[in-house]
């Protein structure tokens, strides 16, 4: 590999190239200290330089020179992956997509942009165009871009409604340059985009993306108070059951999570609170507070708009998904998380005897989406830790009751998902990463097919920790 | 009761009467003969006058002056209700609303308008107005009035995606005047609702509503065939469980009705073929085309806007709901039908136990639905009629094995649901119609508390059908 000739070559086309160490550094970074496992193994981590192109057409000069000199090439959007995916394990380049954010065209039901655009600004595009939205986003909407959220995320704000980004027609295309001599440039559709989607730019670089539309609304936010935790946990569920009212957030926060850990929302609940979060359509408002009337145990301590706190809570989703990790962060550093599949079967009930267990040690964060066309409950899971030991082992008991474990823990594909590798991406990656430099390390199957699980994968090119020191 | 009198005064108000024997006639029915049992009984049923306000002013007068003159007073809409339910069974006055079809406020999310408006103009002005439209409309769209909709109907197209009617938020507001010696104004919002929605106008007369509104697409027209019905279903299943896949219809017809009923399709389609009816969203059309793909023995036939049928089949929706039994009506007068619903559970087994028990006497069209956060599926279930007990016989059993009944061969509220009053409209009705004067006849409850349900209810104030001829 010679990163000085990559660097000169690519400089010499006028492609934008930063070699500053401190940014470069920055650049090099994401969310992956919510782990302190990752913490420990990844925070040396750092890449050679960073390239920022502002079209498709860099993008292409960008991964032939890198293959013709054996540059790996880690893509980053805004760097607010939680697992480490932005980080260039092997140092080389990293391909910063902030300035590839045009809007190209918005019609009913669908836009089609490029990848380095934040959720926030497609979503402000979308609604001055013709009042639509995205129909789901992850909770770092402020922040995070579209190209990230298919490449890193699962779902988010919306996911109540829509179910998760790779249920079927939740993205519509997505263009995609391979990493080869030549790079091709490919339009994906139908069940090829799992290829791509969520596979950490190992398989290919995302340059334009064609997402459906929902109509946008100015969506209520609201926290509700409960004493019993299982009756939040039943209100939220059945509320998202109702097809006819539309909201795009239901999250349950176990007590005293919401006393500890949210400073605006504490005046108003007890250390014994279990607390709701939604958002709700403007129009649903109505058949709402119908539907709330008749849980007893239901207090609604705050409508936006209505509720006038001495100091406003925010956007109300700056709350759930993996906002609620930082926020608990925040104030108690030795808190972590998990990410836990409760299934639509009986979630209220698994819920109900992994708390009963774990508590509290392990605090109840629940998010209520759809899946298959029923209502199901992830949870992100809070953590007191201790010691990676005993995050195994709670991870093990979880897994033991019947909830199905996505360790946050880990930087690898597989490890963060079932423990197998997605076949379609690995051919993917065969086809289109022949040399293997794309995001290298976050792939296992790639490197150690017969690859056994019992213990964390470390892959082998990790830089040494002193050499990056 | 004086008629006369009440004519009088209503001319003298300036109040649009029509007296004339053939047009009052053809106001005083509806689609009551889909029905043998209802043909029988109903057919001579014949209103004294037709009254037509333009406002909610003479909706006021009208019912004042026939309250003061003890006339009863039965709301028609367009009048395509199924179960006799815009029809006089005491004669008196028919209020006909289409002349009150102000669309009066679009924002996004709803629309405010008056009750006689038909469901496809109110859809125009929708879409004109901001590219919205109803979430759910009757299969009637063409000719029904929303009115008549919500006081008669029960959900339709759309309901596969939004649930029914009376799920809440489906129906934000009403407005609705009573049947008193001085009529009062009410504003009905949440739970209240119920009291008057599908009450058939034996308590108010809704005089403005507020909808919800989703966004208007061209929804694509298809059709697929199937071999194995059985597929046919599950296929429809599964595609209505894709929360991330927009469709507003999907109907699924057992062999050969797409053969016998359906001319413009009859010629794509073998005498064994189950057919399946969809509408799916442009955006989500190459979703569609993915989940396609996975179902071996779905053949599609016919894509909206891509396939060149010599014949163009018209709007696929007008196959479906009771378009399904029209449709078999005529080209085979002896065909009635049936209201079952197969719930949440396992539907695709009790329609197959039924199918496997009755067929061919009794044919398969389902309708699929959301209910409750799940996927559901209901009957409109055609039959080869021979008697009324044979009718009642075929009825049994299907609720025999599980399969509940919404008997649309009757004409009162509580026979056309689960044979008891609801409670709400019951209570309402005692205090928005003191007298009962508001479609005498079709609130059992009201007439005969202790009615037994063992036999057809034939309410004694029915005109006799000498009188009538
Ligand atoms: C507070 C907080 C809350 C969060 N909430 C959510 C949530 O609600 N839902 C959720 O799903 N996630 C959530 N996350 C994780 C993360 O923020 C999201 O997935 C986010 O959308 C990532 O976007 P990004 O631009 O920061 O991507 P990055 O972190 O920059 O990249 C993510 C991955 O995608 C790859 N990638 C980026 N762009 C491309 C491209 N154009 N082509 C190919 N590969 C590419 C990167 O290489 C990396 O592997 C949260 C994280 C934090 C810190
Ligand atoms: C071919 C066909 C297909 C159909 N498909 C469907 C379907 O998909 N879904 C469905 O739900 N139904 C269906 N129906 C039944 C019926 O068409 C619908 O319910 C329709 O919406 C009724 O509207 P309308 O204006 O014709 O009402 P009408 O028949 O005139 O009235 C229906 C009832 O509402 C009362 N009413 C009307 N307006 C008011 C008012 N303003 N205030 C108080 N009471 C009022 C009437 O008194 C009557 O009891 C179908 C019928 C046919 C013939």
């Amino acid at each position: 590999m010679s990163i000085q000739a990559a660097i000169d070559t690519l400089t010499a086309k006028g492609i934008d190239i930063d070699t500053n160490p401190p940014s470069v550094k920055s650049k090099s970074r994401d969310f992956f200290w919510y782990s302190p496992v990752l913490k420990d193994r990844l925070d040396h981590v750092v890449a050679d330089f960073v390239a920022t192109p502002k079209s498709e057409a860099e993008v292409i000069d960008i991964l032939r020179i890198c293959h013709a000199e054996d540059v790996p090439v880690t893509t980053r959007g805004a760097g607010t992956g939680n697992y480490g995916q932005a980080m260039p394990l092997a140092g080389g380049c990293i391909l910063h997509l902030g300035k590839m954010t045009a809007v190209k065209d918005i019609a009913p039901g669908r836009v089609i942009c490029e990848p380095g655009i934040l959720l926030k600004d497609l979503d402000a595009a979308c609604k001055a165009d013709s009042g639509q939205e995205l129909r789901m986003f992850s909770s770092t909407w402020a922040t995070a871009t579209i190209g990230g959220f298919i490449a890193g995320g699962s779902g988010g704000v919306g996911s109540v409604r829509w179910g998760g980004l790779r249920d079927v027609g939740n993205i519509l295309r997505l263009r995609v340059v391979t990493m080869e001599a030549e790079p091709r440039v490919m339009e994906i559709t139908g069940d090829d985009i799992h290829r791509v989607a969520h596979a950490y730019g190992t398989n290919g670089i995302i340059t334009e993306i064609e997402m459906p539309l929902a109509p946008a609304y100015d969506w209520v936010g609201i926290f509700l108070s409960f004493k019993d935790f299982e009756e939040a946990l039943r209100y939220s569920y059945d509320l998202a059951a109702c097809d006819g009212l539309l909201i795009k957030l239901a999250t349950i926060f176990e007590a005293p999570i919401a006393k500890d850990y949210f400073q605006r929302v504490a005046p108003h609940v007890a250390e014994d609170d279990a607390v709701v979060a939604l958002m709700v359509a403007p129009h649903a408002m109505p058949g709402w507070e119908t539907f709330t009337a008749a849980y007893s145990g239901a207090k609604t301590i705050y409508v936006q708009g209505q509720t006038d706190w001495p100091r406003q809570p925010g956007h109300v989703f700056e709350y759930g998904w993996n906002h609620t990790t930082l926020r608990a962060l925040k104030v108690d550093p030795s808190i972590t998380y998990l990410q836990i599949a409760y299934g639509a079967d009986d979630p209220i009930a698994l819920i109900g005897k992994v708390k009963e267990r774990l508590s509290p040690e392990v605090l109840q964060h629940v998010e209520v989406t759809r899946s298959g066309g029923r209502v199901t409950m992830s949870g992100l899971t809070l953590v007191k830790f201790t010691s990676e030991e005993r995050l195994d082992e709670i991870i093990a008991m979880h897994e033991e009751m019947g909830a199905i474990n996505f360790n946050p823990h880990r930087y690898t594909l597989e490890e963060g998902g079932r423990q197998t590798v997605d076949d379609r991406q690995l051919a993917f990656k065969r086809e289109a990463d022949p040399k293997g430099l794309l995001n290298p390390g976050k792939m296992i199957t790639w490197d150690d097919p017969d690859w056994s699980y019992d213990s964390m994968y470390a892959w082998p090119g990790l830089q040494p920790k002193t050499a990056a020191e």
